[in-house]
């Protein structure tokens, strides 16, 4: 019967599908036989690209959807890269170690042995969550406000939400472009997830948080990275950005008051980066955590006509509301749709009393500006005592919560200098590495008051002396 | 230089790899015109595995992953079905737009309309949380433990947890086996993600809660289900079980008490279905968030010697915690670093205060009794209510918050008669195919009261006559 011969025609497609892919491990080997001679360890991304755009044309001649071609082609190139790793070891530098959760997980293990520790690291702000939104909070808890909500958030949350983000920005949002998630984290992984598939690429311009490296790896995706320079004050060229775009690159993340520089780019660059996106049909994911967080004039996602974008934003940072885990996602009504899904399959929905809670900390305007003033302060005091430690040196932050100095002279590995800071003076402080190949720089953080900070300082000073 | 000549190679065998594909997708089509001239519409599974078997057994000769080849292939099989279904149409039940939490948006909507509604489709109990867990909550939030935590949970919390397992269970956990997760739903999508790659499949005793099949889906692998049926009271078939694993079956999923059925397996059946997975070296993700609603004896994987295991659970059914978002899972110290990234990658931590609730719970051991017998006489008056309406059958639950009654006579479709009931008569009940393909069944919850129940049901005898 026809059915019967067709499918083992395709079991026999099939088969030489594999035995091809053996033809291609036997050269993958061949080639990290050669690279060893060569002494290179690195990968060609150019030659990996090239791959793919010629595997996308020849599929797109044949009728194979792009999405197919890209399953198979990234699978293939990961396949050759784990056998040229059996030659070669590990190539690339791995930053899966460090990164600012684990530097906080072992800071914190020190802090339960006893220790007073100087948390430089930690990326919250040790600010008191307003009275409002602790009563608020509590209330609702004895009222029974203990249940599941609408997977979006509750909407009440998102009326407030959305009346925020008119009075703040201009922008008239609609209910069903909000979706309500456990910490601007989940808002980042869901986005990325909502509208990147496996073998799509996405631009980020480092340094950078780790976690969009992390998640576009966990979603199966190329994290394509654009570097800025300590010499250039971490100025991204937008020509560097359009020279990284390939057909798959489906997204350029930005996140200004950037986090670990504090760089905020200006207007004209933010739209040009804007008109890029738009020129190429690519989706800007603007992850405004820190944008309550800023010194100079701060752009937002929302000032401009991006045809694809997503505003990504917690409670964590402006109102120090960190541990009660709600951030938000922002985008057009179908993005929110996926985004939405992937809230309801995973969680359900964040406590209600914390929903609740948002609402009340959504009316504390007064808070927003007084915890901007008190970073801004801290700030001061970091960069006057940074000033004084003649072996950094560091670009003045126009907002966020950090700062990204570096050890002058020969290069040093701050990861080794982390641990021993650790160790010998109980300070900590995040490694350049966890934010891109920026190893000679660290993270510190003005989330914990003048004092530490001062201190903190002046011990990195003493240990480098 | 050779290097060039290899990469030309490589590029090269890419490119009759995709030209294959292209092949494959023309013998696609032509399958699909076949089906549909013999009036065929579902997809042959086994078809499917054996083209899978034979595809892992070639790569291994020719040293080629069985990652690699699963995810090739299974990449081939998902085009093949787009192709196919580009032909035929949708393929196959989907039942993506009915689930408990659809059910629910839509039920909340009504009420927010202003409507009285009779919620029998939800799945979380109207206890009062214990005014212990209330307070702990409160003066944990009023004392500043608003920050992040340790990914994996509050070491106290872990501690606490630990105990109670011991005193329930007797088994010894190490602290590093636990993860502590926003909800049960997180602890099962980070337990399947952990241990499951992409073209991996697990086996789900069905009728099941959707989010086993949603999350495997969403993880790419394939769910193989094993029906259990209203006349053999819902026991399944170890054989049936022992008949579907195949070579990338990683794991079985069990429930029990079962959400819809209320059905416990015994002891013996559960030991060999334990010995199953063993022998074939897959590991048992048991989901045992029911398992204090239990009214006969209920086993724990925890009382086997599961070589592989992970039980899921959650603070929502006991304690009805439900919009305290705590859930865990605790595995072998190998398992649980896997999900524990997932965790720290996703989320961070769940809220510091939501963890002090926690532990506050644990110590409620007399609520687990005295919810746990609330939940049995709501169940004796459900089923007397039941039994009163002539046009359903049942089997009375073991355990478990839901009963899962059918209509009886001819086929009716209960996703339109749930609409129905709600739109007539205010009463929300979950359809049976969201627990599979049970489309004459429906769910009814135990979360709300006696009369709201017994009401409800009233309502259902007079729409059904």
């Amino acid at each position: 019967m026809a059915l019967d011969t067709y499918r083992r025609e395709i079991a026999k497609i099939t088969a030489d599908i594999i035995r091809l892919i053996g033809e291609r491990e036997k050269l993958a080997k061949k080639i990290a036989l050669e690279k060893r001679k060569e002494g290179k360890t690195v990968f060609d991304y150019e030659a990996e690209e090239k791959i793919i755009s010629l595997a996308l044309e020849l599929g797109r001649r044949l009728g194979v959807s792009d999405e197919t071609v890209l399953k198979i082609v990234c699978t293939l190139i990961n396949d050759s890269k784990k056998v040229q790793e059996s030659v070669l070891g590990s190539v690339g530098i791995s930053n899966e170690k460090i990164t600012p959760i684990s530097v906080a997980t072992a800071a914190m293990e020190l802090q339960r042995s006893g220790k007073e520790v100087y948390r430089l690291d930690v990326g919250e702000p040790d600010f008191n969550v307003p009275a409002k939104v602790m009563k608020a909070c509590c209330d609702a808890i004895r009222q029974g406000r203990t249940h599941y909500t609408d997977p979006r958030g509750m909407p009440e949350l998102i009326t407030a939400l959305a009346s925020y983000v008119k009075s703040r920005y201009g922008y008239d949002a609609k209910h069903n472009q909000f979706v309500i998630t456990p910490g601007g984290r989940f808002a980042v992984y869901a986005s990325l997830a909502s509208i990147l598939k496996e073998g799509d690429s996405a631009i980020v311009i480092e340094p950078a948080w780790p976690m969009y490296k992390e998640a576009l790896d966990y979603i199966g995706c190329r994290c394509i990275t654009v570097g800025t320079r300590f010499e250039d004050r971490w100025e991204p060229s937008v020509e560097d950005i359009r020279k990284k775009i390939k057909e798959h690159t489906r997204a350029i993340i930005l996140s200004y008051p950037n986090n670990p520089t504090g760089k905020i780019i200006n207007r004209k660059k933010f739209k040009e980066i804007v008109e890029l996106a738009n020129s190429k049909n690519l989706t800007i994911l603007s992850d405004e955590i820190y944008n309550d967080y800023s010194y100079i004039d701060c752009p937002s996602i929302l000032d401009y006509s991006a045809d694809n974008f997503i505003l990504t934003s917690s409670f964590s940072k402006t109102w120090a509301m960190t541990g009660f885990r709600v951030g938000y996602a922002l985008s057009s009504t179908a993005v929110a749709q996926k985004i939405l899904r992937i809230n309801s399959l995973m969680i359900t929905s964040i406590p209600e009393f914390v929903q609740i809670a948002a609402i009340a900390a959504l009316d504390c305007t007064e808070v927003i500006r007084s915890n901007s003033q008190m970073i801004k302060e801290r700030l001061e005091v970091a960069c006057h005592q940074l000033a004084k430690t003649d072996s950094l040196e560091f670009t003045k932050p126009d907002g966020g919560m950090y700062i990204f100095p570096r050890i002058k002279g020969e290069l040093v590995d701050t990861s080794k200098f982390a641990l021993k800071l650790m160790n010998e003076k109980s300070v900590c402080v995040t490694p350049g590495i966890a934010f891109g190949a920026y190893p000679e720089h660290f993270r510190i953080s003005l989330g914990q008051s003048k004092e530490v900070i001062t201190e903190g300082i002046k011990r990195i000073g003493e240990i480098l002396n």
